[in-house]
């Protein structure tokens, strides 16, 4: 029986989505309490996508064939009772042998924490980039300008291994504020390798003055241009949703 | 010279404020960097109080008396730039010499966090207690009760030790629910030890239908009653802000 699972975790304690020889990533952790869990029988969990080191989930998604003996419903209890603390299953259902987390997922949201005040409170240490001097209308430019049907790969870290197609559609990117709280929203079809992050970098660095939205224009319309390709703090990330076409559910 | 902080930590990591051998309370660690700064002359600091392991601050005050040398600017930025994120200092100013943390505080507030629904979140953990099937107007009810002016003995952990005065003034018990966080707000002019808890341990319990508003009742004017005296998790438990007569400035 298929599963698809979705998961929020704090990224903090963990090596990461994305198995590690020697453990400690989401995966092996939920993995393993799966392979128990079915008596044993290895159980595999692919995820829709890696979250660095970090990066934090509030609606990952995962699926994983687990032995047909347990229903759907046995998992998020038993799983919860298992799993850390900072890793909760939020939802277990049954789903088509067809369906894939990473393959059949047709858009992503990312947020994107700031906290603009001198001083950043403990509770939100590790949860969000301590920016200083930032504009908030200079902010919503840079998202207005990044919004749109773009080759992002100005702004993705596979520049060993280049992706046979850079072209992603970013349908929101919004900015919200909450006192010292900028909440940054990206809503895409898909993201690159740490594209999120070089997005977040860009738009501080036009908000703070640093660069303008020229430079940002030009570095997405790959111009030569003045801008750093520098990568936000892994720690402000969340991913909140993967999007799916509607599922035909069995089971 | 003498300085009032006011500090915000998180209580996860530390072995709660007063100062523990072997180090690692906030105590510990705030007074070996002002010691550091101050150049190696010992420095003191006071707390307005304990609090617990697990427990956190949002407002905690401490005096402390340092070398003149260095204005009372000074310590702000410096310390904030040694201290672990976890510890942050809010505010720093000098104090009259009279000015004591503790004997000088005309009251506390104290929030309590607690989180209803069936799956508490991964960055929720160890900042609330998880309690399930709270009826709120019950809570209501038992906050009603605990307002005004007790002898709160029976709420209070020092039993080996008689306090001398247990009387003190709760002057506000307040409830606010927003979704399934609900918090509980506790503003007196003192708390006996562990007080806080033990007040929010019997409202959960009265709130779940495990005892009555009349065995709230009976345990607070010293009756017999059927609550037990149980004492909620440290990590819900948040020491807001404490209260001062009018300091005269100097320095």
């Amino acid at each position: 029986m298929r599963l698809k699972l979705t998961l929020a975790y704090d990224g903090t304690g963990f090596r990461g989505w994305q198995s590690q020889t020697g453990g400690g990533a989401v995966q092996d952790i939920l993995q393993q309490a799966m392979t128990r869990l079915a008596g044993g029988k290895k159980v595999t969990v692919q995820g829709s996508g890696r979250t660095d080191a970090g990066v934090h989930a509030l609606g990952q998604v995962a699926h994983a064939d687990v032995p047909d003996e347990r229903g759907a419903r046995f998992w998020l209890p038993t799983l919860n009772a298992v799993l850390p603390p900072q890793i909760r299953l939020l939802s277990c259902a049954a789903a088509p042998e067809t369906f894939h987390a990473r393959y059949s997922a047709t858009g992503k949201t990312y947020d994107y924490l700031l906290w603009t005040a001198p001083i950043l409170p403990p509770h939100r240490a590790g949860r969000c980039w301590h920016v200083r001097g930032v504009d908030v209308s200079a902010l919503r430019r840079a998202a207005k300008i990044l919004a749109g049907r773009h080759d992002f790969s100005g702004f993705s870290a596979n520049r060993g291994k280049p992706v046979a197609d850079a072209r992603r559609h970013l349908r929101r990117v919004g900015v919200s504020v909450d006192g010292p709280l900028v909440r940054l929203r990206f809503e895409g079809d898909g993201f690159l390798y740490k594209m999120a992050r070089m997005l977040v970098a860009a738009m501080v660095r036009v908000s703070q003055g640093k660069a303008s939205p020229a430079d940002l224009r030009a570095r997405l319309t790959h111009r030569s241009g003045a801008m750093p390709r520098d990568v936000a703090p892994a720690d402000g990330l969340y991913l909140v949703r993967v999007r799916y076409a509607k599922l035909q559910q069995s089971g």
